[in-house]
């Protein structure tokens, strides 16, 4: 079987940490992706200049040479309209964890009110705004029960892109029909789990994560959006790291570290649906569209080879440790690997 | 304040395990109940003559001296006439866990159809049937798509009593009220927990269980029951003792360890919702009427003096660990403790 070629492939949603992690983790997405867009919720979070640019330093230290660009983004809180004109062309987005939105959406709206002159200033500025959207109620309905949120939110800020991060019910991928502002990452994992994976056998924390995987229903309805490419929805791996003794514990971290595995996995699935014509559009030409970049010229190539996924890397058991993918991440445009 | 008592206290659902674990957790049960009804689901499974003495023995010499009644259950499989005849006096019942039964209601009756001989022999022999009742389905909906599968049972055997083991949905609650014969046992640790505990926050692996805990709505249905004393209910802890090393790894074991905690817990939590005349019913004098047996007196007595919960029994973690409880045991009838 000839090989299968995706151009400058993209990760939309990327969480690569600090210190020994970054050094860890950053070098695998920079080998298989051509950009990725990078979380800022680190403690203390990325939410100055300052900040931003120590970030993308040690960021680009880890990268060295790949053709990899990091998208910086900055954490939310109330800007003022200097701050964000002096840092907008170093940031594609600023992410916003609505922290106390409560299953009351009213509530919820409320409590986004005092974000609302920073929202007003990012539609001026055309700078995208990133939402983990969660409301506080029960684990399995907190992402619906978020949806009017988001059409608060969409309808106040017409000319403001809101991306709805990491979905994982069939009510966000309805909800991507209903405005045209409204966009949609989701991840490689929840377009295979179900809460059935997590918890249905044995517990398997390395396979918990937040948003948590959601109902078979819903998993279909990403899987459905994802095969299609459905023109708003975009691949965001929201691949992170933990070492090991923080996912196999008493109080067990959130998050799957897929960053690595994404793009095999990625071509096998969408070849098992007969879907490959799609992929392209759905890891990289629906991001560049909604996002109005370019980014750098970047072939990646895969060959049809079982290959086993590595139990870890180094202190981190990635998703499928140990498993057979049916394809393997051959060569980049810079580097046969 | 004066000290409360409970006369006989039972756990209708109890795991004692073999060899070294049996002699850790069968003591901290027999101290403070009367009796327990003892799972069968050891490997092999207990589900002969022999094998029913020699576990009973092991009981037995694990318990002590102590006044403390194992009710003996066997595994399901075909038995014979002659065999459940045999064995009827040292047993109070079989227990079923229905392998196989899918979420679809016709097939789960039809793989049931080859128990049907032995449910009639039971049914003759007044020897209660204990289910595990999930289907094979998603892990949210397994308990009440087997309720199909409990109005078959209890419709095809009108005289056999059926008990729905650990229920966890308001369906089971609201079943109890449909068949004359149909019972159920609710655990501790279902009459607080929802998902949100297990999986909301960090992922907590002592508090993963089988079933799972489910949500709200359905943790308050089996906490009004409860606390309502339902005549048609009955406390059984489902305790199972797991070592730390199987709770916090890559796939973790099922079972909350409540056995040495759940009546001082218990106590708190129906002191706390003015419920306390309604405990003896809850964890005795329901379970004497509906198996039609009369325990040992045994006055277990309580006094309210805040107690913190020990972070282990050896290698077991038990629920609460480290927490404070408002209730501490006293004294049996027996010994001063």
């Amino acid at each position: 079987m000839a090989p299968f070629q995706l151009q400058s492939p993209l990760d939309m949603h990327l969480h690569l940490r600090e210190g020994d992690l970054l050094n860890l983790v950053a070098p695998l997405s920079a080998r298989a992706f051509a950009g990725a867009v990078i979380m800022p919720n680190l403690v203390p979070p990325v939410d100055n200049a300052a900040r931003l640019d120590s970030y993308r330093a040690a960021v680009d230290t880890a990268i060295g040479d790949a053709v990899f660009e990091p998208y910086m983004t900055l954490f939310f809180r109330p800007y003022t309209a200097d701050e964000l004109e002096a840092m907008r062309s170093r940031i594609v987005g600023i992410k916003l964890y609505p922290a106390g939105v409560t299953t009351n959406s009213e509530a919820g709206v409320r409590a986004l009110q005092e974000a609302e002159p920073t929202l007003g200033l990012m539609q001026e500025l055309d700078i995208p705004l990133l939402v983990h959207g969660e409301s506080n109620g029960f684990v399995m309905d907190r992402e619906a029960e978020f949806m009017p949120v988001y059409e608060h939110l969409a309808r106040t800020f017409p000319r403001l892109r809101i991306v709805m991060e990491h979905i994982t019910t069939r009510q966000a991928v309805a909800f991507l029909d209903r405005y045209a502002n409204v966009f949609a990452t989701v991840t490689l994992h929840h377009l295979v789990l179900t809460l059935d994976d997590v918890a249905g056998g044995l517990l398997a924390p390395h396979l918990f994560c937040k948003p948590i995987a959601k109902r078979p229903e819903d998993r279909d309805a990403l899987l459905a959006a994802a095969l299609s490419a459905h023109p708003k929805l975009m691949f965001g791996s929201d691949s992170a790291p933990h070492p090991q003794h923080s996912k196999e514990c008493a109080g067990c971290a959130a998050g799957v570290f897929t960053a690595p595995v994404a793009l095999p996995m990625l071509v096998e699935l969408f070849e098992k649906h007969d879907a490959l014509d799609n992929l392209q559009a759905f890891v990289s030409d629906n991001a560049r569209r909604i996002y109005s970049f370019t980014p750098a010229p970047k072939a990646v190539s895969f060959v049809k080879e079982a290959t086993v996924v590595p139990q870890r890397y180094a202190t981190v058991l990635p998703f499928g440790a140990g498993k057979t993918v049916a394809w393997r991440l051959s060569e980049t445009g810079q580097t046969l690997v």
